[in-house]
């Protein structure tokens, strides 16, 4: 079986240490398929972490085994984990990193191999681990079962007595569209957002605004983003993560 | 069959859209073999996109497909389109990035998917797109043929009274290496090239100057390039894309 | 066979060096799979690429290539060497990046092959050489036994008059822990270090000290590493490559 495993870690692209992590999943899986998903995450930030992780995992096929190290954590005596969701694996410390799977996930606890460097758990424990995932080991065969993992979800948006919601930003990608964590719910019959006092139209897409205007959608992550057409909309509201988002009637 | 797929966008390094792609990719195509080209494209800089897929699509086998998705229009009416060259197959938005492709290539437009995000069209448009190619299907299979795709090529270096040649700089790699649009034909003759008021000679290497020296010479995209051995041009030269390079006779 | 073939280069990934490469291993050994160890080398320090390559190379299994192009001297008359051992291949210009295998290890001097760009000995010299390898070829076909190759191996640490060690920092990473030359055997009953001036104490990982405290541990790749714990080292310490560290009993 050739299974594909993701990787997410904040080791950057210039050590060797995602380079030491897939020779240890190869060494243990073979014929895995390696696509990493970004390795670029903010030292220690593990609330980066769990939203690329948590809105990319399920575009990959069932089967697949999600590698997740962003540790800072590692060398004191937080509990490392495997879980199982959907189908997919799952491998990451216990700091929150999976705070995006259901309350009902099984998960276990993976012991600490005999040898493993204490600084290093990404090669010497998570990737062998995730090898045997990906070989078709049962989650049960990898540890015991845990049931108070720790857990820090990203907030959800609070109802306003308007209707209307107050969310965040949760996310600034590349292009400087700000990502929040407002659902399509929050957006029923709502036509604008407030964002650092600057009211943004909500529309389907930049096609509906004019280059360097400032338009609200439905993300390919499935929240509300802003974004300026052609341009960057972190910029020019001098937004980032955490900055509140007001949905409002137009009229309002 | 097992395919080579190339990717090359402006998605950076630092979210999951490459991932993601990558995943729309695998599940279309589970025995794709995927490489990438860069990410690291500026943002919406479609004649950065050209030039480097253009200089490198060649040296991958027969039967490779293209994917490349630098597409400051996503979510306007821009249409999305895939190629076919020397055994090749392409696959990216109307915007001028496919170029470098001969007149004749055969072009179709490809439908938007129902459901498609309408700004993320490189993981629900294009490559599924490219997964159907990678499998073997037909370019006619996937759309309609497209005689009019926008064309905006690289400029050709204008020729002089005194049968030299005058070009400009269209790229700057990480070395600060300077690569021009004048070909070998502009160079029969020719033993030194002008850049922003110093004459540089031509030569074949590095190892025809001494270290910190300027020399010029045709390079490995097979376009004359200005380097520094042991430095960079572009900061010696305070060059960059866009700058005029002109070719002299040695006592013109 | 499908084999592992690791990459190693200052490339970096703005350009499509890497992806050109690449589509030549791919060329010459279609099964091959490729692992990045690092495209970000500094342009041309080979010191880094020798400590890069010479930690991370074991980790992979028995049979893979490494090919490892930081070449400041192409298109010089630098000689480019494959060798071979513990059941590894490398491929790697003259200049000392090989200098962590020993010194008995069996080298051969690769040809230049006709046609190929003098500028772009990584695509086509040294990778066509690593497919050959990849695809199993004797390291005694690609090219004549090279007796003397260019030597310059990370330096030892010195011994003081008090029996302790003075080395120094090689190496950077991305969570600013400093790594250094001092081993296992440096740090013998040795309970301190001293960088800059500051004592550090040495125990076992980060969870022995507090958060933001400095310590010293023996690291992932096998030397003594000084780092912050939730913090940079580097910068705390205002430390970098070259830096002398030296060891100290705790009362000395």
């Amino acid at each position: 079986v050739s299974r594909l495993v993701t990787l997410l870690t904040d080791f950057g692209h210039t050590d060797s240490y995602v380079a030491e992590m897939k020779a240890a999943l190869l060494r243990g899986a073979p014929a895995a398929v390696l696509v990493d998903i970004t390795h670029e995450i903010p030292p220690g930030d593990v609330g980066a972490a769990q939203y690329l992780l948590g809105r990319s995992w399920r575009w990959f096929p069932e089967g697949t085994v999600h590698l997740a190290v962003v540790d800072p954590g590692v060398g004191t005596a937080r509990r490392a984990l495997a879980a199982s969701s959907g189908g997919h694996g799952f491998v990451a410390p216990d700091n929150g990193l999976l705070s995006f799977l259901p309350n009902d996930a099984p998960i276990v606890e993976l012991p600490v191999p005999e040898g493993a460097s204490p600084t290093f758990h990404g090669r010497d424990l998570f990737a062998p681990a995730a090898a045997r995932l990906a070989c078709g080991a049962p989650l049960a065969a990898l540890g015991s079962a845990v049931h108070d993992a720790y857990r820090s979800p990203i907030p959800a948006p609070r109802p306003t007595e308007g209707g209307g919601a107050i969310g965040a930003v949760i996310h600034v990608d590349r292009f400087g569209t700000l990502v929040t964590n407002l659902d399509s719910g929050s957006l029923e019959r709502r036509q604008e957002v407030v964002v650092t006092g600057r009211r943004v139209p909500v529309r389907s897409t930049f096609g509906d605004v004019d280059r360097g205007a400032l338009v609200a959608f439905l993300g390919s992550g499935g929240t509300l983003e802003i974004a300026m057409r052609d341009g960057s909309a972190a910029e020019a509201l001098g937004a980032g993560v955490g900055t509140e988002v007001r949905t409002v009637g137009s009229r309002e």
